[in-house]
């Protein structure tokens, strides 16, 4: 085999890492890819489960002793700390490699400083190949580490004018098939899928993964926001044993029809508008839940707009007009357009005859949340 | 030069044809690409303007003596009828023209037979070289041809979840400047520009064509539906010289207000809800009008789409969330998701931060329309 250049390793590495989303929570995903000194690949390896062995543990597995003298290109700065495995910087100073090339730093306060470790024992370390791109593929763990609770991202399918469903609540099927199957990759890749109320009433939806294509993959945790406890009946699709559950009810709702072991009790919102959404956050990190997907209707996408817990939002429009029913968001609380938020677009794909759209709310900096507030209260008094 | 291959040849013809959307109707936009024996190009024209001479005149009066022996290249059949100007099929015979390549026949019953005419002059005609693609360019004249009224186009700018402005009625501006740009070469391609009483009212819109990069455009007809004349003001900016307009009210609406040159009184709607569009588009075709813009807001856009006459409709998404507030589309007369209305996404274009989406609602055969009739009455009783 030909040597293979640094940055296509890091290529692959980031390939390798994806394969763990979605099984690695509290962990990160990362992938690894050991080259011997002649540059060719001789280890390939990535998380594949939290309490499993690291990235770079399992390529140099593969690699053995032909990893001595050669380079690991991981996309990720390798741990420092002994947490359920032993640290990874001891490890590839134990197997002799020299050189570790890595793209995104280590941003946890208890993991960093395995680079420093690395270039005390000789190590010659190179940290940014390809950072941006094993960022965003890893971006629900950094935002986690970043915001200390898990990474929000709302999903939503709606035709061109925003409908949600048809005046008669009708809403099968306003996507496509292959639309309908991506949705099925993005809760398989989340940690937790989270429904309301509205949705619950109305479509007692089952949440679980169907068609799994990793066998290995945990289901998510399902989630519904059930303030009253009055719209998850006994029965319940997402009772059932395929994947844990948790209904999350106001401390002081009548929920004796419910089982215990899936009942959260949790404060309601200060303004009155259901749970307060910072205590489910903290209950579900709690959890080692690190991705959140929003699956629920326009009100619960509405509070966590409001609340600004919304780090990313994938729209699939689909080519049909209705004129009526309801829109995908409501409540938000934004009542002019100076106020609405912005977004930026980072992808348009086409899925059959729809339209993907992943988008990531513009990082609104203090001094123009200060300016926006006080320009908003002089435009309303 | 180098001989030039007919195909590119066609492409540079549509793009010449291009040249004169907004001004040629009632006639079609038209290109011609004149080449000599040896497949040069000597000559290349294009229907400049309604009246005008036609686009193989415009090619065959720069070729000169150059055109015997050669080939015509036209985006469309050249015509076989003595209109304003003389029949374009016996000026490629009089020019000594041995080869004629069109893309799309000519549909329209007084013009057609140019093909015929040429043929039995003992001149080489191929018809449908890049017959989709001149197609499309022509597609308002094309489709006005056929149904025998104005190509409709409906225009919106949304946020991503469908709002159309914020709950406090701000609209500006949803879009950035490269959209809102994109907007005025729609209005300065339009024969019409129309809105109706909701958007005067609240907009009391110019809708002339600003920064205007043809010189020789006219601007569109301005037409206003204010049914009940209310809408309208005497001093309503579409009411100044910049271009003409039609105020469009009800024939029993009290319009003393309105000066009179610019009033067309229609009758009401059959169900009540304005104005009868059928006659609306009949009045706008027998002024020459084949192509109408709609900018008008949800009310107007879902009278139209109520009454089947959205030939095209482009969106302009804005990557932002409002979570309030109007939205795109209202009152179409669809209940539920098998009858929505669907299209298929023919072009999605990035314009600064907004996207523009460009799609056909599908065509519904006869027996569909007789099935979703019958079901529909089965459904509702």
């Amino acid at each position: 085999m030909a040597p293979l250049p640094e940055a296509d390793a890091m290529r692959r590495a980031i390939l390798l890492a994806a394969r763990g989303l979605g099984s690695t929570s509290p962990n990160p995903i990362v992938g690894c890819v050991v080259l011997d000194p002649a540059g060719e690949v001789v280890g390939e390896g990535w998380h594949e489960r939290a309490g499993g062995p690291h990235a770079e543990v399992n390529a140099l597995r593969q690699a053995g002793e032909r990893a001595r003298g050669g380079t690991a290109v991981v996309t990720l700065e390798p741990c420092n700390h002994t947490g359920r495995t032993g640290p990874c910087a001891l490890a590839l100073i134990d197997a002799g490699i020299t050189r570790v090339v890595h793209a995104v730093a280590d941003p946890h306060p208890l993991a960093n400083g395995g680079a420093a470790t690395l270039a005390a024992a000789g190590i010659d370390v190179e940290g940014g190949l390809l950072a941006d791109e094993a960022a965003a593929s890893n971006e629900a763990w950094l935002i986690s580490v970043l915001r200390g609770r898990p990474f929000v991202l709302w999903k939503y399918a709606a035709t061109l004018d925003g409908r949600i469903a048809a005046l008669d609540g009708s809403s099968r099927w306003i996507t496509g098939p292959q639309a309908r199957a991506d949705v099925h990759r993005l809760r398989s890749e989340a940690d937790a899928v989270v429904v309301g109320s509205g949705t619950m009433a109305a479509d007692d939806p089952h949440l679980a993964v169907r068609d799994h294509e990793h066998p290995g993959r945990p289901q998510p945790l399902r989630v519904v926001l059930d303030t009253a406890a009055t719209a998850t009946k006994a029965g319940a699709r997402v009772l059932d044993g395929a994947a844990a559950t948790l209904i999350c009810v106001a401390e002081d709702a009548e929920a004796a029809h419910l089982p215990r072991g899936s009942l959260l009790r949790l404060p309601r919102a200060a303004d009155g508008t259901g749970l307060d959404l910072t205590a489910l956050l903290a209950a579900l990190h709690d959890r080692d839940v690190r991705s959140v997907l929003l699956e629920g209707g326009p009100t619960l996408a509405g509070a966590f707009v409001r609340a600004g817990f919304v780090d990313k939002v994938v729209g699939y429009l689909a080519p049909a007009l209705l004129g009526a029913g309801p829109t995908a968001l409501g409540g938000a609380g934004i009542t002019s357009i100076g106020r609405a938020l912005r977004l930026d677009v980072a992808e348009t794909t086409r899925f059959g005859p729809d339209l993907r759209i992943t988008a990531y709310p513009r990082p609104a900096t203090p001094d123009t949340r200060v300016t926006a507030a006080a320009s908003a209260t002089t435009e309303e008094s």
